[in-house]
């Protein structure tokens, strides 16, 4: 049986570079995938750290791109040899939430999800199904193709809070997905500001050219009120999920706040008395739900400032020794500095 | 000079039946008004208890109609004899809001509130500007004419929150706010629960024939899944301000939270990554906006089931007692339990 | 092989009651469905004068209810015995547009609607995908069921015109989906108006006690204009297909059309400087689009006036005699005043 | 009394440049305005046409900026000195419309408008109300400034047709409106073509470097199809008013058409079914509309490529020559090639 090169998480903290067998279509749905990069997410930094649902023995990666090396029976969606990004998140189609066009809620999510419940793109190849195949066009070279799905989420969170060009914006967090934020709200929103405490992503957060504040060294609250003249923020974008409570005081009345960030050990202390008289609305937004599409749309434009996103590409082999550069030492299992923004592995 | 009758609120738990000046025009976009009626609010009796913004020695009362009797040079709105209701809060309409056409957060209302900063309803004349005054056709008789401005900051919320022909809602608190909410919402959704603690208004609760709950003497969160099917509520409206926590537990991801309900000691403490991973939204909505002719629209279409909300209409000379049946016991300054719901007084 | 009861199109202007085989289960994703009763559509009329798409040789009727007799290997989301309605426009899932959530659109329902391309409900026994196939509470019973999935149409309507409960609302045409318009907008909107110009259906809209008119026997402009006090409707839904140029003339500045019915034979003459003026909507909506939870929601409520909808029920092999009733005199083809609203076939 | 430069409207086909009186505050709200510099409108050129509502002995010029030199005594939001735009739609505030929050549909429009109906920019002062006046930052600088109520109105475009950052977008029409919403759309949209048939302007609609096309001398249909592989555009702006039978056959299923130039002589015939099929929106846009403020973040922000807009700057008693290169040579009353994007006229 023919083997290949994989990153399998054994459990909490250990993730090893492997051989794995290569595998096979066993149904008509199932489409073998050549993974040509994944990057590495930072829900997959958590889960080597615990703080993430896992399930032990499963190859990691879920934002990953390749080709179409074997396709099953039934499928029409793609054929052999096309080149493709994928959604990982497979959804039923028949629960409740998937037949109410709600599918970032779909009940299956967590049996179905390609590189933390199925294995993923930390390998050589991936057996899907079609539903999640997208082909995408060649323009999308194999380290944007690792970003669709991730940039579909930020997308499903754009159009919850419906960014208008007139708009200020505040991001909160600029790792990936505040990055992604900020790139977008430059083009779209009349002015945008970012902030981030970690040095390296704050020395990449400035190179937006838009206002970039490190909270920890500046008031913040402040800076705001400056750049504003007073008004506050029409959009505030928590892509950290533990600024609720700072979102609050950053945001006009009558502003929009999107709760995308995820961090289920931060609770918020608010008074909504505030909420209503100042008709500020609070918005959460999950996954990503019908915008893969979008997300190529987008990609395939060229308009999204990507130039400072991609930290490096480096060899699926030295995968595992990636982590402590996104901030978690597997050896000694602590927090350290990020050295990275987004790391992108090559079977 | 003439004098009317009128109840003058002189301070933190003293309010006066005396008599004053009938006011005059003094200026051309002034209106003089014959009260014909005005409902006592809730806020009101905040006032009496310091718990709501005031002004010493000033007519409350801010839900009335009434009949022109005056008017300024320059008016064209209304004219003298015209049947009218009025919007308490006048709105500069130069100001950043305003300008935005967000005139519910009108910097100048804290200066223009008839029947807070401004002499108000509980009075046999009050003089108002053209811009609050809206012609009412007669089938909306004085004491629902009452309520054309409460109307139509529940109006806004509704705006807010758009609720749908096939929601589930669930209002929490029928007080006047909450049973305007289920009144409509008995109209407009699929489904729709009711909440309240104080007995007198837990039996006008159950008389609208939808599933009334007093939160306090069963589960409701049990209650909710019962009803629902597990699924909870698609909209769930806090009419108290004080339900944050629990609407967030009662609502369905992708679900609304309308968060109308005022009270400025209550803080909630909440996750927002629960918020994130189910997508719901917390939407605040305050005063009302561009729904004074909606208000008027619906009271007229006689569509809303007013059957239960008036408890009663007494002389204006009697309003200061009023306030005991409304919770407060102006003499001893306690909360005492309610014997109304909404109480008329007519001048 | 057992066989079954069944009306066959066999071409244009030949419907014919017949037996042919009980289908069986081939595929693990079907779902084989007892036939409790099943709906005439205006389509299916459509289809007998050949100005519909048709496929000849199929079993027509995509209104129906039923029982689950038997089920594929992969089925989850029914099982035998359970009680359904069904969609009977299944949707392919990887179409761009149902990957943009906009399944209305998918496709691949040229080759999949039951009752069209695919045997459908004029049957003892339909054969079904598992995507199609709903549960329903047996509150609703085999003749309600029947317009789930009609009800979903008009619900992706509503979904698209955003009724508020205090708007005025004209509803052009009251056929089965008039009627259920105007059942919806008797509960949600402020006021509501139905026109129909059939006998037998006009007198069916004027006990909805709503405002109804025959347009060929009043000035309905007047008449609008009388009822709205010269402002004209805030929604004005075409359920015909041939009113768009009336619907312009009925709608008020700011207002909403909802262009609903189909007739591909109709062409409309309007002036866009009007529409641009007077800033009005002109919202196109096809079939259903995540819609049957909701119809199930509501119709489960009971708050629908169904009372005067469903005409008569008679045996499915007294079915070919009914399309005289809906207008069509299959002997002579050619058009006859209807005698009915809606009727069922009980196979 | 004092007098100054002005170009007065004599009557269709005569604009004069004279001197009249400087007008003087007679009322409490009004605001004197020395103008700095004022844009030529092509609604301008269509009234001395005859072809736009006009009013004779009226001085034109409804685009332009100023500093305010005199204000009445109950003016709060400028004061003296102050640099300022104008919106030249003075709202009456109190018709039903405005009451609304639906101000572009003002029923007092008619006799306020500044520029057609009062006496506007082109000369060297202007008497305006204190609504119409909004402080500009300084550096929004005098031509700029000129287009502040034209962007709103574009703006209020933008709100209704609620452009997505990864729509495909098509402007019909590259005059300055056209312009404006191509700018925007090349910011916000993933992508953006443009079409105009006027040599001197399709020049200038080519220098966006997005995909422009006169579409006498190509297939448009053709070329959308190519730029969108087969899917065509998912928003549509008609900036002629002459366009809609186009833009329904350019918008993709599902689409938003924005009808927003105004041509009361064109007739259009479109097929209803297609609309509904396609479930295609088309939304009527007038005027701006709270947009004002917005239009002035954006300026500011200098976000939009304007570096083409402006094609000459001349003394305002040159003006009377600027319609000739705006398309109409007034001596002989017939239209001729343009040679202009934008003129302003600097008193």
């Amino acid at each position: 049986m023919a083997t290949m090169k994989a990153l399998v998480f054994r459990k909490v903290g250990l993730i090893e570079s492997t051989e794995i067998p290569i595998p096979e279509i066993t149904a008509p749905n199932q489409v073998l995938l050549k993974v040509a990069a994944c990057g590495i997410c930072g829900s997959d930094v958590k889960i080597m750290e615990g703080k993430h649902v896992y399930k032990e023995n499963t190859v990691l990666g879920h934002e990953f791109c390749g080709t179409v090396v074997d396709i099953g029976s039934s499928v029409t969606a793609v054929k052999v040899g096309d080149w493709i990004a994928l959604d990982n998140n497979s959804r039923c189609g028949v629960c409740d939430f998937c037949r109410m066009g709600f599918s970032s809620q779909c009940i299956e999510l967590k049996n179905r999800t390609l590189g933390i419940f199925k294995n993923g793109g930390y390998a050589e190849y991936v057996l899907a199904t079609e539903d999640v195949c997208f082909r995408i066009p060649n323009v999308i070279d194999e380290i944007t193709g690792t970003q669709v799905e991730t940039l579909g989420t930020v997308l499903n969170g754009m159009n919850t809070v419906q960014m208008q060009c007139y708009d200020s914006v505040l991001v909160l967090g600029c790792g990936p997905i505040g990055y992604l934020f900020t790139a977008i709200a430059k083009n779209v929103a009349a002015s945008v500001a970012v902030t981030e405490i970690d040095p390296f992503r704050f020395d990449i957060a400035k190179k937006f050219g838009v206002p970039a504040f490190n909270p920890e060294t500046c008031n913040l609250e402040e800076e705001i009120l400056k750049l504003t003249s007073g008004k506050k923020m029409d959009v505030v974008i928590d892509a950290t999920g533990t600024q609720l409570e700072n979102a609050i005081k950053y945001v006009t009345p009558g502003g929009k706040i999107l709760a995308f960030g995820m961090d289920s050990s931060y609770m918020a202390n608010i008074q909504p008395n505030y909420i209503t008289r100042n008709a500020i609305k609070i918005l959460g937004t999950y996954i990503g739900q019908n915008t893969i599409l979008p997300s190529i749309k987008l990609l395939q434009s060229g308009k999204l400032d990507m130039r400072n996103f991609f930290t490096e590409v480096i060899p699926l082999t030295s995968g595992v020794g990636a982590f402590a550069k996104l901030g978690l030492d597997l050896n000694e299992m602590k927090h350290v500095p990020k050295k990275a923004m987004k790391i992108v592995l090559k079977p």
